[in-house]
């Protein structure tokens, strides 16, 4: 992990948690190395169903969240239909442990592997127990407005391989 | 299929569409034989995101929807705290094309196989080109105000074999 | 109310409950004679927060699918960014009984007034004990993609005119 | 304003921005001196619709998500069904200028007034250009297992009045 990424130079990030992983909440949530970007967030009342855990769709908006904010640290321009966003090809999560309303919950993304125009993310969620549950999202990068389909920009690509050493591959 | 599964006797559903497939949804959507029970609805705008398109949660609370009317018609109660009630394990989804705001979509659930206390289930969202999107969960039965794993009631088994004929396996 | 909104015509509403209230559902859901339009739905899982009945932002999901079915059955376009479309000024909204998960909710929605380009609708939420919550919401309508105000079309004028008989005031 | 509400010794709050109104953000979003709880956000994806604004449910929610904060920290216990928690009356919103995605907002509330068992706040999201979003909501204090009114505890009747100065009045 080297400063590639830097979230905090973007003043919209400026009052809002830092999204590398500080030692003490690596320490706190038992974040395995292998994770380098993150933040926390409190589980909100929004997000709880009346089984009174984080309904399963809750996470998945937390990892979107993530995915986004990751991806605009790497230098993809704010999301918008005019300019290359990632759009869901399928996805794959496992739900281990439930969080409660008002329980902290650290949030981490990496990538895994890139292609030209695809990529491999990974996500996970951390309580004080550990690992909650974890995703795996195939997304490919795209002009929503038209659908055209893009290559993941040079400068992005860099910065993810800066953090997270990502496999790549052709086409 | 035949009758053991009745959602349009419960009196909550009258005046909602009945969840059985009629002929003209099966062939306007396009809908393969192996599905027996779903429903129609219209994108809403709180579906929608700003690429103008169902947001990847929109689809898996579509199918949450599919997954409570099912098992009620088979016989489950009302979701509460105190009865049982499914907990999903882990999902899988594939998004295959994209709907927009106030498409038509059809929503479609089948229970592939069961255990003593857990299931798998199918879900298939499918609009005027047929399937945009499939997931398949693995949901385990479950008390929730207390964490115990309960088995399938028998005659919810019973609703569930005769809808769809899912494998069935020990333990 | 006459024939000018016939929101039955419109295909996307093929399968879907018509939104004319029907005797049976004015009678089980004790709704006022001065509401036209509405329709049923049931309260589901993702309506419910972790008190057990639906979020009082539900309710207002509910009432915005009303708003936005109301407007295309008076001949407004479908909603998108290059059409006129309806902008929240201001709302009040009263919650009076709760509505529990799987709860049959019958949401109807009238204008009450029209100026140039502006409007106030109202809504509510009835239940098997009637009324459950209303609302009172000032919009204006505006292409959202420049933020020009717009006149309500006089085709729209009309149909509303037909069904709700609203106070008309200049600009 | 005095020390009685002290967020940031719950030790749930670690990591999380302080909910008293900073001197740099009172600036930064124009905040009235009137207001002295709140906290900072970005409008998620999740919260924009495909107007590309944040949804007028979007500014209730945080308003909820300040609400409940507040209260926790004046004292009232962690929201559940057991325990005093808030129910709402009746609400009216004012809608002043768009958010857009990833724009930062800074999410206020205060109590303007008590009663024994109900009591009115207020809220409001600033942008940078200043106040975006007002609403004044009614809310109840119940225990929601039972549907019991219960009065408002003394030791948060004394934080809040330490904070705010609400007006008081007795029934």
């Amino acid at each position: 992990m080297n400063d590639s990424l830097s979230p905090t130079d973007d003043p919209r990030l400026a009052g809002t948690p830092t999204d590398r992983i500080s030692d003490a909440a690596r320490t706190r949530f038992r974040i395995d190395p292998g994770w380098h970007f993150g933040f926390e967030r409190l589980v909100e009342w929004s997000d709880v169903d009346a089984f009174r855990h984080a309904n399963h769709t809750s996470f998945l908006l937390w990892f979107e969240a993530a995915r986004n904010r990751y991806l605009q640290a790497a230098g993809l321009p704010r999301l918008s239909a005019d300019t290359p966003g990632p759009v869901m090809m399928s996805l794959e999560a496992r739900y281990l442990l439930p969080l409660a309303y008002y329980d902290p919950v650290f949030v981490t993304a990496r990538v895994r592997s890139m292609r030209r125009t695809s990529f491999v993310m990974e996500y996970a969620a951390w309580g004080e127990a550990g690992c909650h549950a974890s995703c795996t999202a195939v997304l490919v990068l795209m002009i929503n407005a038209t659908g055209e389909k893009v290559a993941i920009p040079d400068g992005v690509r860099t910065a993810i391989r800066a953090l997270d050493a990502p496999s790549e591959e052709g086409a």
